[in-house]
């Protein structure tokens, strides 16, 4: 079996509140369409590929936003975007708003493969902002209102050949992120965002400082486990708000192998040689060789920060 | 108390093996007055700054390389380094080879108030490169040969009136050490360095790649960790092996505040204003809120990577 993945990371422009479910799946199955023609065997979409980035609203009454949830996937109207999937042999994966027939709430995504059968669910672990409305912010970011954090953990799956993971947005920023799938031996990570371009707590922090954040935990997550890392926006101004591109794919050496410059649909097609994680995963991050377990413990023992460990040194 | 440290990363060029070490301390205490009179008030030196980078060469008996260990600290050759910087009040650390008086070996680093009392000691943790001599390699990196792991772990001292940790080298590309240091509310990470400017095991990795791992590293530990990184080289020809220069400090947003442009003997002074590591630690990086430890056990639970963890999905 080839060890090459042809991935299209399928960057979206602004989903408006107003826009229908069918004409987002629309420009999705225009985007794989596209990625198809340019040789790509598995497309990625977005974080909450199929509405608006719902969260920067508040609402007393949170059951108001479960307009933006899925109940079923696929459902009426997700169910031509995995018909054209399977019909042109493509895997995917995308992130929505997931409600549960128990009435919980997930920022989720899934890969699919190429006959369409969902085979791997991932939930958003690191939910970024807050949980009560704050009118110290200039925008609202409520991930903590109206999701739950994800209770399935970091897996990886045997997937289009390779071994592959998901995370979302601002699981991108956190090195546990990566490590507990690199020590699953991913080879692709796949990730989709919704940043906004300014920062609620600092409007001092540019948009470029922004887009050094994400490309540097993105190409640091790549390189320290020796994988490729997927990152793809929905970009462009929704309802008034500003979203930040930088789609991009990272090569297991930290590379950047390519990255949209604008915020509409597009998409970036780069073809991955797996193989290519073989030298770090062997040589400076062979884990098993030079990792020291017995001295992350305060990684599990402490959540938040604690009191300084050192103490003063005799001289010897 | 102020809540700035005026940091002095002072650089050496190669220590050639013929060097003795009153006159490679007589070029430390040299910088140690050029960052004196810049403002200065705590200078860091590289890993094992007394000595060339001896993990380069074989020796069957390792008894040989002893020469190169330090067996009391400060000793004859460091008292004069310790002395200068009582009378200029400066605190400092550097590295050096440790032989213990029970026959251990370890890399070392210490920090040193301004009394030049040693009030803390870090054992370099993550050793690279090989136990015995490697005929595949252009060069040998032996460091697994001459030095046990560190047996200290991570600690985070209160020093200089902020919390300092340190790292040494090759801990700079692993995101445990910064994370185990962050838990303890580090604000300034101190670590030296040599690197080879050629991968022993892959002759077509430049040194712009190796540049480019390096900065890579130490900006994501210092963003993930909202923390300054100091990052000292001991760079140039030693003993017709090259080291990459590429001493530099990094705020608590991942970006460079200054960078030496040479592989000769230098400091770069910077003025570090400790509470730029508030915001970070008390935002996006609030580890108390965000951090879901519950999804991190295979951090601890395997050294090495295993099995995939994924399980087929049932479509919901």
């Amino acid at each position: 079996m080839s060890r090459i993945i042809t991935v299209a990371a399928a960057q979206l422009g602004p989903n408006q509140k107003a826009d229908s479910r069918a004409a987002i799946v629309g420009r999705m199955i225009a985007l794989m369409e596209e990625a198809h023609g340019k040789g790509a065997t598995f497309i990625v979409y977005p974080e909450l590929a199929l509405t608006t980035f719902f969260p920067r609203w508040y609402a007393e009454d949170r059951a108001e936003m479960d307009q933006w949830f899925e109940r079923a996937m696929p459902g009426p109207d997700t169910q031509p975007l995995f018909d054209r999937a399977r019909t042109l042999g493509m895997a995917m994966s995308f992130g929505y708003a997931e409600l549960t027939p128990e009435g919980r709430h997930f920022n989720t995504s899934i890969l699919v493969d190429r006959s369409g059968r969902i085979v791997a669910k991932y939930r958003k672990i690191h939910l970024p902002g807050h949980v009560d409305y704050d009118p110290e912010r200039s925008h609202q970011h409520l991930e903590k209102r109206y999701f739950e954090p994800g209770d399935l953990g970091f897996p990886v799956w045997e997937f289009e050949g390779g071994r592959v993971g998901m995370a979302i947005c601002n699981d991108r920023r956190w090195p546990e992120t990566y490590r507990v799938m690199g020590l699953q031996g991913v080879e692709m990570v796949v990730l989709g965002f919704n940043t906004p371009s300014a920062n609620s707590q600092r409007a001092s922090e540019s948009m470029a400082d922004r887009m050094f954040h994400h490309r540097l935990s993105c190409q640091a997550g790549a390189y320290q486990n020796a994988t490729f890392v997927v990152a793809v926006a929905k970009a462009g101004t929704e309802d008034g708000h500003h979203l930040t591109g930088g789609t991009l794919v990272v090569d297991p050496n930290g590379r950047l192998l390519g990255e949209l410059d604008h915020e509409a649909d597009g998409v970036l097609v780069v073809a991955c040689d797996l193989d290519e994680t073989r030298f770090g995963k062997e040589t400076i991050f062979d884990f098993a060789r030079h990792r020291r377990v017995e001295h992350y413990g305060l990684i599990l023992e402490r959540t938040g920060p604690g009191a300084p460990l050192g103490r003063p040194e005799q001289p010897a």
